[in-house]
């Protein structure tokens, strides 16, 4: 059990565990078209191919890093002084936000001057928190819509491209087997993209279309510069959210940090901050001062805190404020459940497993209590004029989803799905961003009807799915059942998956949780982009593929999503530093390796004439191999 | 690293974590039409729903059950001995086999008498080896065509049926809310079944029938008495199968025997014995021995120990002496890499990652070296002959799979598909019992086709699936990678999952590796039987949901794949006791609980008149819910 110890700011320091580089690994930026867009990725480098594989170089590959500055040697970090602010000069420059001179929230105020307080409070420069000037909107949404194209969009184009055509165009020059590394990386199978338009090569105006639609969002507060922009939307890669927060019973504000930082090490795009304890104010001032990813919250867990759990007695002036309060800390998107309504909550009635959702089961219960509308959904407008201010992103929160196979895709569920395509409507007459939550417990072959639904009810904009899990049977191993419905969702369209741990449904996530639950999606995010043909997904694969086969142990490891992991496995059989430059493994073993037979054929290919072979099965079509049906009729006894 | 100790046949003994029932878990038989056909079943009891939930009592349900007679404490097991042979006197009465007065192999007769072995060999009764009268077939395939219902299909229509009808029919009369129970247990999705034909009730005719047509297979050599039969067949549950085996690294034969324990007790379906090193023809004495699951094995691997390694010194005599030899220790099925043909060869030059199967790198290795269609495919229906005459299945290996997503469905893979399809045919000829092997690495979208070239190609012969990965860059998640796939073929029609650790790529696996691999594999198993719409899946969903809402943890650790797992993460944070009984959980603690509110939600629906609320939304369609509609136009703000 985590303790709840003391937590002293003095003595907060960074994960040592999160500021590592990856092994062979290297941070480089790519500069956009001004000096302070400095693009983030991750090289990781290779050996040359050994000499009985064609001693050819493998040029390093470029991967998404989600990590920040952490995984960068040349940035010292002190969490006591939060990261630099990477944004401030775009967000100065557009001329539309003013610096308050102070918080606005009544909440806000009343923390910053309690005494008590004072030592668990984030030490750092204490910024005044920004705003949108009276009659602006400061929304990428409304940039977008007004034809402008913000260094955020210019930034998550280059981020989304990857270097991959500068890397493709690299091999080319990378030597005498140049040309044929070229198409050995280059090649991709056709995706099926269920109607996502993925482009060849991403652009910063294909960014700004997309978010103009409202298919696409940048979650990116004008009060957390830190962050390095990211995109969520059906026709960019999939990216996953993790989830971190205390509870009343356990866990300090260090241990959610570093959970933070754990989880963005290994590819977690977004955070969300759910922590339902004391000092929750506090907490989150340290994550977002952090964070260089996107922050998430659930306002209302918080709101509720302040009326000691009594759901009934929330009021929309105190949530209110709640939204302001964390709006100028630098929320990035705040999840509302303004879908339940009243009408929506006698149908949960006959449900297996009810309310599942806490904010769902919070807002249900304020209805019940009063007998009326929620306050979120009558007071959905009021919402959106703060969203604007600050440019929070709505994540319209899925307060009935299904908590079981027996609740999945139910009347409340697609109720509120269809109300949330109403609320976006009218968050986007805002220009506010939006993005969609869905569920939860649905069996494979109902996957696709909420991917389906929600493109059609709520006009495209992203989704951002729990799961979802496809069978109940399994706790402990949540982490599965959920990222085989991921993959599928992730696949149909779903823009981001908010990943699901093993400990779901039994205990609080730690640090080994968060990253297998991370492990766990951003292998269903992966597969799903490979599936939907995203450009250069393969790339990846390609390079481990052929490091595998010529027995490139280290580049193995290393190309993978978790060396640390891999490398562990592979020792325990095989502890010798000389078994990772060995050309076995411990499968077979050194006396027979399929692997290496693989050469064996290569030169009789050769020396048989492959290219008389290769003419007799070019065009050959899946449907009619004509040498087998050969080969079927002198089949014949030897 | 595992070393490869001394092992003493007098020293062996029982794993104890492999006989300890499962708690709250109690082995139960269902007899058949005879005395001797006791259908084994686990029963997991629950406690009463608590007060505040409506104290009514939750009858037990039944699971399917692969860990034989060891989870019954009435059985004392000494694997010195061996089991009992359940199917001896069914085997015996259909008259068509005789005992034979000694082993038929030159090299199982080697082993018998070489003194060096005694102290490791499987001391048990030494059974005399049985075999087909001349000109008899012993295959359940030939009988099913003969019309006959033999008590193995009698058996596995008694275990797929899972008391399904007994259970449900039982609810009706637990007590006052036994009406409720039984609409709360016995509902189902419908499911999507892409073809297959899944019967209500489960028949022993309906087997006959299915076996007949060749759409499914009971591996059950005469030489193994000791299973309990189950079937593979799209028409039936998902199975999954899990491999053990040493390596010349690692492993002695006690860990094996205590890996198939391991397996079977967690739920795998058959076991593969893939073992490389030495001594292989003892270890598989032991574990044949002592296993109530069919054991499948890839006989070339031992074939190839006999030449040393030297894949071209590898000769149809010597071959066939190794099938012999296995045949009559009762292995239930083999792969044969038959489709491999000389032509396929030069198909892979091109590949990412060349050959991959071990057992197709070999023959690829032998035809080259003789430049000669491969022994296999020559002597096919040599190799018939011997099936048929102990009721050896087929497993038509496919050496041909590819190793990287990149290789995925090429010209190669799908050439030795296609004649996986013809050799079906002649195997079928014989009344040979058959099913198909399949890849391997797969990016999802082109998953289904596999499934659909297989289905066609094959005849429906049951296909059997190792994954498929549908990525390559996780090594250290394999487990995952191909759960993700392995879901989706499964529910496309695949009948047998062949699972993945998280070592796979790395290293062997270890008991908990063998565990991971498991869980996730019997996750993708029931997920694909949920989807395909078996009749009953969703029974034990239903009961782990109904146990999580109202916080019976105990039985929703108990309902659970792996009830030490969950117990053991929820003891982690909340360790007491008292816990297991709380009306609520770590993640949001005592303070609010989502599920608390249902209760309130579901007093209310019942002061509002549920029944109006049911009336108007009863029939109400996905694509038009019109209160919903309503709400659209009445949005205002208020």
């Amino acid at each position: 059990m985590n303790a709840n110890p003391e937590f002293l700011a003095a003595n907060a320091h960074v994960d040592e565990a999160a500021i590592k580089p990856l092994p062979n690994s290297r941070k480089v930026y790519v500069q956009g078209s001004r000096a302070d867009i400095q693009v983030p990725m991750r090289e990781i480098s290779q050996s040359d191919t050994s000499a009985s594989y064609g001693a050819e170089p493998n040029p390093p590959i470029y991967v998404y890093d989600c990590s920040g500055p952490y995984s960068d040697p040349a940035v010292s970090i002190d969490i006591r002084e939060g990261l630099a602010g990477v944004r401030t000069p775009w967000i100065e420059g557009r001329g539309d936000t003013e610096v308050l001179s102070g918080l606005s929230s009544e909440f806000g105020n009343e923390r910053l001057h309690n005494a008590e307080l004072q030592s668990m409070r984030f030490p750092g420069l204490v910024r005044q928190p920004r705003k949108a000037i009276a009659g602006k909107n400061v929304t990428q949404m409304h940039y977008a819509r007004q034809g402008i194209v913000t260094p955020e969009m210019e930034y998550v184009a280059i981020r989304e491209n990857m270097r991959r055509q500068e890397y493709l165009e690299s091999l080319k020059n990378s030597g005498p087997t140049g040309q044929k590394m070229f198409e050995l990386m280059g090649r991709q199978h056709r995706g099926h993209s269920y109607g996502a338009a993925l482009p060849e090569t991403m652009t910063a105006e294909f960014v700004r279309e997309e978010i103009a639609r409202g298919r696409a969002i940048i979650p990116a507060n004008i009060n957390h510069p830190e962050i390095e922009p990211m995109i969520i939307g059906r026709n960019f890669l999939v990216k996953i959210n993790a989830n971190i927060g205390n509870s009343a019973l356990g866990s300090s504000i260090q241990e959610e940090v570093e959970k933070m930082t754990w989880a963005i090490r290994w590819g977690g795009d977004t955070v969300m901050d759910l922590s339902t304890g004391k000092n929750i104010h506090e907490t989150r001032e340290w994550i977002i001062r952090n964070s260089p990813v996107p922050i998430g919250t659930v306002p209302i867990y918080q709101a509720l805190e302040k009326v000691n759990g009594k759901a009934e007695d929330l009021t929309w002036e105190m949530f209110r404020d709640t939204l302001i309060e964390q709006a100028e800390q630098g929320v990035d998107y705040f999840t509302i459940h303004a879908g339940i309504r009243l009408a929506h909550v006698p149908l949960t009635a006959n449900r297996m497993t009810g309310i599942v959702s806490r904010g769902g089961s919070i807002m249900a219960k304020w209805c019940l209590a009063h007998h009326q509308e929620s306050f979120l959904y009558t007071h959905f407008e009021d919402i959106c004029e703060i969203m604007k201010a600050y440019d929070v992103s709505f994540s319209l929160g899925d307060g009935l989803r299904p908590g079981s196979i027996y609740d999945a895709n139910d009347d409340a569920q697609l109720a509120e799905l269809k109300t949330l395509g109403e609320l976006t409507q009218v968050a986007w007459k805002h220009d506010c961003q939006v993005m969609i939550e869905g569920p939860g417990h649905v069996p494979m072959q109902m996957i696709k009807e909420n991917m389906d639904l929600q493109l059609d009810w709520c006009d495209e904009a992203p989704f951002y799915t729990l799961g979802p899990l496809t069978t109940d049977i399994a706790p402990g191993y949540d982490h599965i059942t959920s990222a085989i419905g991921a993959a599928q969702i992730g696949w149909y369209g779903t823009a981001m998956l908010c990943y699901v741990t093993p400990k779901e449904h039994l205990g609080l996530p730690d640090k080994n949780d968060v990253k297998d639950g991370i492990m766990a999606y951003k292998v269903a995010a992966h597969a799903a982009d490979l599936a939907k043909g995203h450009p250069g997904a393969q790339i990846r694969d390609n390079a481990l593929s052929k490091a595998r086969f010529e027995f490139r142990w280290e580049d193995q490891f290393n190309l993978g999503l978790d060396p640390d992991k891999a490398r562990e496995f592979h020792d325990e059989t095989l502890p010798k530093d000389s078994a990772k430059v060995a050309h076995f493994c411990s499968m077979c073993g050194p006396h027979f390796c399929s692997m290496k037979i693989t050469q064996d054929v290569r030169d009789y290919a050769q020396a048989q004439g492959l290219s008389e072979q290769a003419a007799l099965t070019k065009g050959m079509e899946v449907k009619a191999i004509e040498f087998v049906k050969q080969g079927s009729e002198i089949y014949s006894k030897a």
